[in-house]
C-alpha cells in the first residue's frame, strides 16, 4: 500500500477520557487497578492493528489546584491507577505486535533509570517501545518530590533537554555489534565498542556506561506532549511524534505548518515527525443516536468535578465564582501554557459561561470532540489528515471499553475502505509502523565522520 | 502440611551466578535480553513451587574498581541485562502464583516512584511483589546520580530508613475499602478513607497521598540485604526477609540468633522474619561428577577477571598483588561491609593467596558454595534448617538455566520426600507462601487505638 497511511493510537486512561465515564452501568468498577482491564483494551488495539497504546501520567493522585481538591476528586476515578511504565511492562509480555508509549516527566527522574527501563522495554517488546517525554504541569506532583512548587516553565524545558542528551548518549553507550560472547576467548564484549558518556552539565553529571545493551529500536520512539514555545522546539530538534490538542482545523493546521516548518533548522525533514492530534469521538449508527449518547455522559458530570476540572486546566481556583456566568480575566500561569490558552481563547469565541466551558472541556479536556456516525467521523479525521493538520491521532476513547470498541467496530473499517488505515501489520516494531528510520548511534557516526574528513 | 517448611527463591542472574558461567556450552548466548530466556527460569521456578524469583541489581556497568574495571568486565556477561522492575512487572503478565522480588535501591530513587511502582505491581501480579531493600555499595553507581562518591553507610542507611517510613506511609494512603464505586450517587471514594501523609523528614518532603490502591498484600514484602549493623537493626525493625552470605553453618547460626533476638524490641515475634541465607549449589549424580562440574566452571575464570571480582568485593584494588601471594592487609571501607569482612576472614582462617581466593568465592561471591549428590545437599539444607541457620535458602544456580534445572531435578524431589518443602502451593500471594500475615492500614489501627482509649 504506498497511499499515506494514517497513524492511530488507543489513548489508555483506565474507565475512559470522559471525566464521567466511570458511572456508564457498562464501565467496569474495578478498572482502574485490574490488569485484566487495560490488557483488554490493549488487545483491542492490537487486533484493530493501531501503531501503539498510549499512556498518560501525573505523580500525583490530585492534578487540581486548591486544597478542596481531594474531595472533588472523590468524584471522579482520577485519584488512582496502575503505574504506566508497570502496566507496559506487563503488557509488553503479552502483545505481540501494538507500540508501547508510556509518560515519564523528566522534572522528577533520573536519566539513568529512564535509559535502562526504556531500554528495557524496548528489549522485553522486540522494539515496540516509545517515550512520551514531559515536564509536568500540576503543582501537586512537585509536593511528593522534596519540592514546595513547581519549577518554572523555561527551568523545566532546560532540564528536559539536558535529559534527553544524556537519555540517548546512554542509550548510545554500546554499539549494536559490541557483544561478541566468544566462549573459547573468553571475550563477552569488544571494550572499543563500549563508550563512557561522561556527561557534566547544568543539570546532570552521569558517567555512563548505561547497562543495558542498545536495543532493538536504537533508541524507543521519543514522543513530546507540550504545544509551548520550547515544547515545540524540542519537539522540532528530537521527537518522533507529537501529542497535541486542538479544537479547529485551523488551530491544528496552523500547528501542524509552524512545527514541521522548524525541522529544517535541525537537519530532519518534515516526514521524521509525526503530529498526532487528540480526538475524542462518540460514534453512532445515526447523528441523533451519537448526539444521545454524548448528551448521557454530559449528564453524568457533577458541577463540582467540572468546576474543579477546570480550574485545574486553567490553573485558577474558580469555585468561587458564579458558575453560569462568564470566565474571569486570568494570567497565564506557570503550568500548561499551551491548554490554559486554548481553553480561554475558546470561552472568548462562543461567550461561554463557566458551567458550559467545562461542558466543552470536560470530556476532551481540550482535544478535538467528534460527535456522529462513521462517515461523519471518517469524514473529518480524512479532511485534518488531507488538509495538513495532523499526520495521525491519538484516540481518546470517550469510556473504556466500550467506547474504543465502537470506534473500532464502526470507525476503522470506513478509514479502511477509503485506503487511509491499514489491514494489517507491515513490521514489527513501532518505528516501522509510524514508518520512521532507526537512529544510527552517535558515537559510530562521529567515527565515520572523523573518518571522512 | 503441619510441618515448617522451607523458603526456596529462585535467584535470577542472566547466565547464572558464577562468573564464568557464559562460557559454557548449554549457557545461551543472548540470555541478558531475551526475555524469553528469563521467563524460562521463571517459569521452571513456578513449576517446582518456589517462593520467588528474586533480581538483584546494580545501577551501573560495573561495580568494581580502579580505571581498568571496564576492559576487565569485557570478559565476563555482567555489563549489561534487563532493569529488574521492567522485567519483573513483564513476568507478573505471564507466570501465576510465583512470588516476584526485585531489589530496589533507597540511595539513587524516590520514594514516591518506588512505592507506587511496587504497589503497581503487587496489582498486576495479584499480591506477588517483593522489594528487596538495598543502600547500594559500588562506587560507579554514585557517578551515573549526579554524585561524585558513594554517601557514607551510615548515613545511607539513615536515608533508607526514612524512605522505607515514606513508603509504607503511602501504601497505607488509602483504606482497604475506601473506594465504593457508587454510580448513582457520583461518589467513587469515601474522602475520609484517604489519608494524606505530609512527611517532612531529613531526607524527604512528600506530601501523597499515593495515586494507587493499598495492594493486594498491603504492603509488597518486604526483603532486606544488608548483615551489616545497621542493616542488622532495619532488618529486625521493618523486614520479613533477609537474604545474606554464610560460609559456614556456626556463621549462619550466629546471624540468625542476633538478628531473631532483635525482632522483640520491636515488638515482632521471630517467625515474622524469615532467614534466607545464599546456596551456590552444584549437583552431581555422583560426588565425583558434581566435584567434575565445578571444577570445569572453575578453570573458565580469566584470572584478571577473578582478580578484579575480588577487588570489588573487598573494596580494594588488588591488581598490583602477587596473585600467588597472600590478601594484603585493608582498612574497612564504606561500601559493603559485612561482605569485606566475610572474605577477608576466610583469606586468614585458610591462609588463602589471592588465587585461591578469588576462585573460593567467584562462583557464589562469599555465599555457602555446596557440591555434591542430591542427599549430600539435602542434608545439608536439611541441617541449617533444623539447627537454627535458616528458614528457607536463595538458590543461587552456578548457570542458566542448566544448574536450576538440575536442583529442581535432584534436589527438590529428595526435600519433599523429607517432607521439608511443599509439592503446591497453598495460597496465591507471596505473604502466604512465606507464610506472613497481611499488614494493618496504619492510620486504621491509630483511629482503633484512639477509639479503645
Amino acid at each position: 500500500m504506498s497511499q499515506r497511511q494514517l497513524a492511530l493510537n488507543a489513548f489508555i486512561l483506565p474507565t475512559g477520557h470522559h471525566i464521567a465515564a466511570w458511572r456508564r452501568a457498562d464501565v467496569p468498577e474495578h478498572a482502574n487497578h485490574d490488569f485484566a482491564e487495560y490488557l483488554r483494551v490493549a488487545k483491542a488495539a492490537e487486533a484493530a492493528k493501531f501503531d501503539a497504546v498510549f499512556v498518560s501520567d501525573s505523580v500525583a493522585a490530585a492534578s487540581g489546584n486548591g486544597g478542596s481538591s481531594l474531595d472533588e476528586l472523590a468524584l471522579t476515578a482520577r485519584g488512582t491507577r496502575l503505574e504506566p511504565f508497570t502496566l507496559l511492562a506487563a503488557l509488553a509480555a503479552v502483545t505481540e505486535r501494538i507500540g508501547l508509549i508510556g509518560t515519564v516527566s523528566t522534572t522528577y527522574n533520573e536519566p539513568y533509570h529512564l535509559a535502562r527501563r526504556f531500554a528495557s522495554l524496548d528489549w522485553i517488546s522486540g522494539g515496540r517501545a516509545g517515550w512520551n517525554l514531559v515536564t509536568s504541569s500540576a503543582p501537586a506532583e512537585a509536593l511528593n518530590f522534596n519540592q514546595d512548587a513547581l519549577p518554572e516553565h523555561g527551568e523545566r524545558y532546560q532540564r528536559a533537554e539536558e535529559f534527553l542528551d544524556v537519555v540517548q548518549g546512554l542509550w548510545d553507550s554500546w554499539e549494536d555489534d559490541a557483544f561478541v560472547h566468544d566462549k573459547a576467548s573468553g571475550q563477552f564484549f569488544d571494550p572499543a565498542k563500549l563508550h563512557v558518556l561522561n556527561h557534566q552539565g547544568a543539570h546532570f553529571q552521569v558517567k555512563g556506561p548505561l547497562n543495558v545493551a542498545r536495543s532493538p529500536q536504537g533508541y524507543p520512539v521519543l514522543v513530546q506532549a507540550g504545544s509551548s514555545e520550547p515544547g515545540r522546539e524540542i519537539a522540532a530538534r528530537s521527537a518522533e511524534a507529537i501529542f497535541t490538542a486542538h479544537q479547529t482545523l485551523e488551530s491544528a493546521q496552523a500547528f501542524y505548518a509552524d512545527v514541521k516548518g522548524r525541522l529544517a533548522r535541525y537537519g530532519r525533514s518534515p516526514d521524521e515527525l509525526k503530529i498526532l492530534p487528540g480526538i475524542f469521538p462518540v460514534v453512532g449508527r445515526t447523528e441523533e443516536e451519537a448526539q444521545a449518547k454524548y448528551r448521557e455522559l454530559q449528564e453524568l458530570i457533577d458541577p463540582r468535578v467540572g468546576v474543579n476540572l477546570l480550574s485545574g486546566l486553567i490553573g485558577a481556583d474558580l469555585s468561587g465564582y458564579d458558575i453560569d456566568g462568564p470566565l474571569p480575566p486570568l494570567p497565564v500561569t506557570n503550568q500548561n501554557q499551551s491548554r490554559q490558552a486554548l481553553v480561554q481563547e475558546l470561552a472568548a469565541r462562543e461567550k461561554l459561561s463557566i458551567r458550559e466551558l467545562y461542558l466543552r472541556i470536560a470530556g476532551a479536556r481540550g482535544h478535538w470532540t467528534v460527535v456522529g456516525t462513521p462517515v461523519q467521523i471518517a469524514d473529518q479525521i480524512q479532511q485534518w489528515f488531507e488538509h495538513g493538520a495532523a499526520d495521525g491521532f491519538n484516540v481518546l476513547a470517550p469510556w473504556l471499553p466500550g467506547g474504543l470498541d465502537e470506534f473500532i467496530e464502526l470507525v476503522v473499517p470506513e478509514l479502511r475502505k477509503r485506503g487511509l488505515f491499514r489491514y494489517e501489520y507491515a513490521g514489527s516494531t513501532l518505528r516501522e509502523h509510524f514508518g520512521l528510520a532507526r537512529p544510527d548511534n552517535q558515537y559510530v557516526l562521529q567515527q565515520e565522520q572523523r573518518a571522512a574528513v
